[in-house]
């Protein structure tokens, strides 16, 4: 929850000058998301969502997360478009910070995940990845396997403080997944934060995705195998194969996958699970205590990264 | 910034079910308030505040405030009014807690107080007053005069770690609030808590009141002089005159204030910033490290504790 940024009410009102978007009723302070701050505006004609970038995102990737939302939308995929303003950009101080105004997306994440969740989610996924197909800003993945080894380094010699030769598993993790990482699977715009808070419903219907700040290009399986994490897994560790078959199954009705692209499942999900416990376990250890963000248990991901290290093919995903 | 209870999905959509107000199309957690946890809601006809009420509030006072609400809407006094479910009651339970819906205010509070604001404020919480006359429920003010020395004591061994002699201080002032606290100036029905992010404007108009979770009988001239510490003081602790006398020309534009009433604002003042200095002291030295609330500095209301000791007469706030 974070609102990290308090905005004036002069400031907002000269800022919402700018657009064509009516006069503004109300402006409140929304409880999500750890990146930046996210305002819900009503204006006289229709809700938005105000963002301001704080310090986490890099200023030089804005333009890739902001066209990024205008083309897939474009495409028909449900997201928050950045509105333009008068003089035609979307960009905008506010508070001395990058701000951007967006479309209000309707809809609501689900906290308690169904299969139908899952298929909804595959069948969104796969369109987002062919809907990428043709956009021409690229942007590298600065989370994948090669900042995994630096990123361990900097909690390493704390990390046993959440669980007992942590680091030392990890490690040994690390040079498996160094070995085997693939780099040859098909690629393109990825989403890479799926998680269930950042796809909304409406009823039994997926309405949009939100969050796209970790957007970036590599390979289409690796953001199959983190949403497989995110959304089919239960709450005691256990895989739901139900789920998993859902998600894939709807996936492959919008795109193919490939042989290669299903062998590469496991290891492509060992690597996503270590990935996020990497990244919480820093936040772990060096999030101050008195900052505004819910820090999440890294181990989280532990349980994951023990089924993916035990499965034997796609059967174990529920295909047969 | 405050959401304190999360709510399934399912179970909103099953609460939304009791209440006439249209399909719900999102529901996002507001980083505001400090004592419930608070959604703004957006359903296909409007939008719609969700309060649950957490620990901090008694259950048996939530009649007390939702009628009252009900009463001064229907005086033409802005705020939010509860919505009656289709059993004809206002409250119901959400994840346990009691839990209402409230017609959304439209308007900002203001970051940067102008006197202009100070006479809007003025002239509401005059009518305001007026318009709790008639009201037929009461409740106590459980934080005035009598409940001080109780909280001093609470806090008196670790309150010199917030300043060296603090309790000393308090106690010294303590002992004149005691001796000279009113006793027979006009009563009825005050808010108690009317600081700058519970009132509403839409530019230079106000719009309403909302928060009334301290609401309670006691004298009105105890709530001018809530109003002017929070909001006549500059952020360097000065007194802004101005401010104050466009404060109470206004109320009395609408309202008598007796010569009683106004022989009596130091002290009230006095005593109002020594209510607060004590309740955030608690709160400073007794709110967990991890809990999702911004800590607010008791010394806020040093200053204004010392402006008020040396007031001789209305003219020091701004009156001939």
């Amino acid at each position: 929850m974070a609102v990290f940024t308090e905005v004036s009410d002069e400031a907002l009102v000269a800022f919402i000058a700018q657009y064509d978007i009516g006069e503004i009723l109300s402006a409140k302070g929304i409880a999500e998301g750890v990146e930046n701050s996210n305002y819900l505006l009503r204006t006289k004609e229709d809700s938005f969502i105000l963002t301001l970038y704080e310090n986490r995102v890099d200023p030089t990737d804005l333009p890739f997360f902001l066209t990024l939302k205008e083309h897939l939308a474009a495409k028909g995929i449900g997201c928050p478009v950045p509105i333009r303003a008068r003089d035609g950009e979307v960009l905008h101080e506010l508070s001395n910070r990058p701000a951007a105004i967006f479309t209000f997306l309707p809809g609501m994440w689900p906290r308690r995940i169904q299969p139908y969740h899952c298929g909804e989610l595959g069948q969104a996924l796969a369109r987002m990845h062919l809907a990428g197909n043709n956009f021409i800003l690229r942007r590298a993945n600065n989370l994948s396997v090669q900042s995994w080894r630096p990123l361990l380094n900097r909690s390493a010699d704390r990390a046993d403080e959440v669980q007992q030769g942590l680091a030392e598993n990890l490690e040994m993790e690390l040079a498996v997944l160094e070995l085997n990482w693939p780099d040859t699977l098909p690629s393109g715009v990825i989403h890479a934060d799926l998680f269930p808070d950042n796809v909304f419903f409406r009823g039994p219907e997926l309405t949009g995705l939100i969050d796209f700040y970790f957007a970036c290009n590599d390979m289409f399986a690796y953001d199959i195998a983190i949403c497989m994490n995110a959304w089919c897994f239960e709450r005691d560790g256990s895989f739901n194969v139900t789920k998993a078959k859902s998600l894939l199954i709807a996936y492959r009705m919008v795109r193919v996958l490939s042989d290669d692209e299903l062998a590469a499942l496991p290891v492509l999900a060992r690597g996503a699970a270590v990935r996020f416990m990497l990244t919480r376990l820093y936040d772990w250890l060096y999030t101050p205590a008195g900052a505004l963000v819910v820090k999440k248990d890294p181990l989280e991901f532990w349980a994951q990264l023990r089924f993916h290290q035990r499965v034997t093919g796609p059967k174990d995903y529920g295909l047969a």
